[in-house]
């Protein structure tokens, strides 16, 4: 961020939309963590934890579909470049109301990440509504947010106190 | 909702993930809005605002990710039902801080489209993000939720007020 | 088309994009066929020719890469309707220097299949120009255009011959 | 099945692959069941038992993997058509040597869903084999087979005892 | 293109569908320049003029699939490999009676990026269509071309002029 | 494989499903070759035999989905990567009452190439499977398995000789 004034990186100076040239950044390793949470009712946090037995499926669709929605981030969202993911995770932790999702993803290549990770916890909410949605028609996902960024030429970015 | 106990409809008694048997509901119209929130600057919505110019696409990047985002619902949430859509409509409105994200999917056939509201709503935000993030890496999605529900069995269903 | 102004339909008063609610429309049998042609030169399409030995698998590809083509119309196309298809034939005619590709496309559904029978098309020609390119990077695709519709509101409409 | 000479339903008189017109078939409750079999070491079996404990995601994966694989029939098979999913579950059963696989798939629509309970099956075999091929890399998908159908103008059929 | 006969790279000597092993390629700076033409009426062209208002979507939604058109192409081509896309532009430009497209692609790896160029335009002339056709029924595609191709062993290859 | 306690590489200590971080692992050539064998009747062997026409398509659309399923990997395996594919092919060798299908692939990657190899081999035979399901419905798709796998830290595997 500089003095000049900002600018829409994705738009040119007309106005259109574009996948901006990336071939001059550097292949580095990149790291992205975001997160997000699930707000719905107590009595839905207790099925998920009875969910914890042998077979208990619940979490797993959420997590799965997290890493999966990573990789589809490139067909999801219009100007961003298709790259490779050296690693997923999606962890899940209950609260008494939530479910607070954490997505990390690596790589090695020419972009950051963070839309991969944000997309892991959106898609990880959306997956959850989906399985608990008979339950609780009102269950929403709150604070799908960047935590931090590691690597690429900016470095290590996290995210301000006063930013919540 | 009955007296008898809750339980997750995704699952089987022993836990086990599946996509339920809709044989037997009916087709009929229905129609979901869900809405969501874009938090970030005053800059980036400046910037957007200024972006109301021939070829500014940067809205219209995000309507049109939304719209094709409700389109691959069924790839993305694992245990969605596959189902026809008759009508998607992503509507932005920009206040001081934030994009207010709307949309609204019609549909005439055995399942409700809330899934789909969500998922264009989220992959909304995911885009908008991707378009602000050089100038705004904090930006948020919150507030991802079903507004109305109406058409199926249970028919019309409205968010209660004590749920934001 | 009436009197009244013509506008472009997927864009509501103020512009914005939409996937317009066919809700209304009737579900009837609709069919839809599509041309065009890869313009190439002889030497190609005397390959092609020799191709026509068992294993010859160029032109099936291309009439693969058409059908499947047809089933992603909706991916591609951003405010398509995801619709039933019911059936999709391509075929494939060598002429001196060119490849007639001809598509015919049946549903029963709520809007018309012109756009994925010009998919299928197109998928078919850019799959030959990959087959061919390396004997000719000058390979073109033109004349990709609706021949025939029938069923619908609309009714049968025709090629009109002053629009070759 | 009738005197006449058997053809290959896929492929005009000429031998050109088509998606063949179901325009003229009925719309009716169809059900197919699928089964096969991921044969692998006693040493994995265990493991794999061993996973039945909170977050035991390994045979959760292969579910998951399975229901959405049968979502992605048409994008996979070249000549199946697009179709409504109304139900699909995947069954594992664990043996000495062995994961038994069984997907069940329904629908009410113009074609069989036989296709897409083989793929739940198929799919589910690969997930499978990506967990456990760090502890056995020779582990095999056996068996991929259509037990049942019911629904639509053949009626029901039944896996035959001499195929076995 | 060397004195031996020519052959197509796609099948082997047995004619069968291959993609082909570009291992011992090099990974170099790549970019491909294609175009094409959407044929129509001046009407239609008026329309997509007024259409540069606040909101106009209309071309920016032609731009928008043309670039995720070109991360399909692995998708959509049976042969093509998927690899990395390091930008794309897709320009439109208006005439009295035609939309002319050129989509730009780079990249740096092993393969050039001429078929996802073609992709990005043909796709960008079937969401033209789409928008328009409920106006101009009788919209065409033509002309899609590969105009400039750099990079990779070949070097730099420009359309000849004999080859409109 | 050492003598410490075998794992299921893909979920963590806690049995919680990850994509493996493959950062750290080198980029270098591999390659896997997979096998398997559609089972069906003489009297299908034999149609798909005189298919061997010009325009006989229906060997020729196994080959081509087997190649395109390689490529969709990624989509259909929950934890696989995402990654580089420099060649593929698929053979098809009719016997008396099966077809045999190996796969072949190569990459230059940070992971090996087995999943997308076995995953070539079973969407090859399911759509062989439907090609020929209205002559034999009891069809099977039998022995998917890993025959070789070259390159990488493991270095070469070959199947055990007891590992039929």
């Amino acid at each position: 961020m500089t003095d000049s004034p900002a600018r829409l990186s994705h738009v040119d100076a007309a106005g259109a939309a574009r996948m901006v040239d990336v071939s001059a950044k550097e292949v580095t390793g990149r790291r992205a963590v975001a997160a997000g949470r699930l707000c719905t009712t107590t009595e839905v946090i207790e099925l998920l934890r009875r969910d914890g037995l042998p077979k208990g499926d619940a979490l797993a669709v959420g997590r799965v579909a997290g890493i999966m929605g990573a990789k589809r981030t490139p067909d999801l969202i219009p100007l961003c470049h298709p790259i490779a993911l050296h690693g997923v995770t999606v962890d899940l932790e209950l609260t008494e109301r939530a479910v607070e999702i954490t997505a990390t993803v690596r790589t090695a290549d020419r972009t950051g990440v963070e839309m991969e990770a944000l997309t892991a916890v959106a898609v990880t909410g959306l997956a959850l509504i989906d399985m608990v949605k008979a339950v609780d028609p009102a269950a929403t996902i709150d604070a799908v947010r960047v935590l931090r960024k590691l690597g690429g030429k900016t470095g290590d970015w996290q995210r301000p106190a006063d930013r919540p």
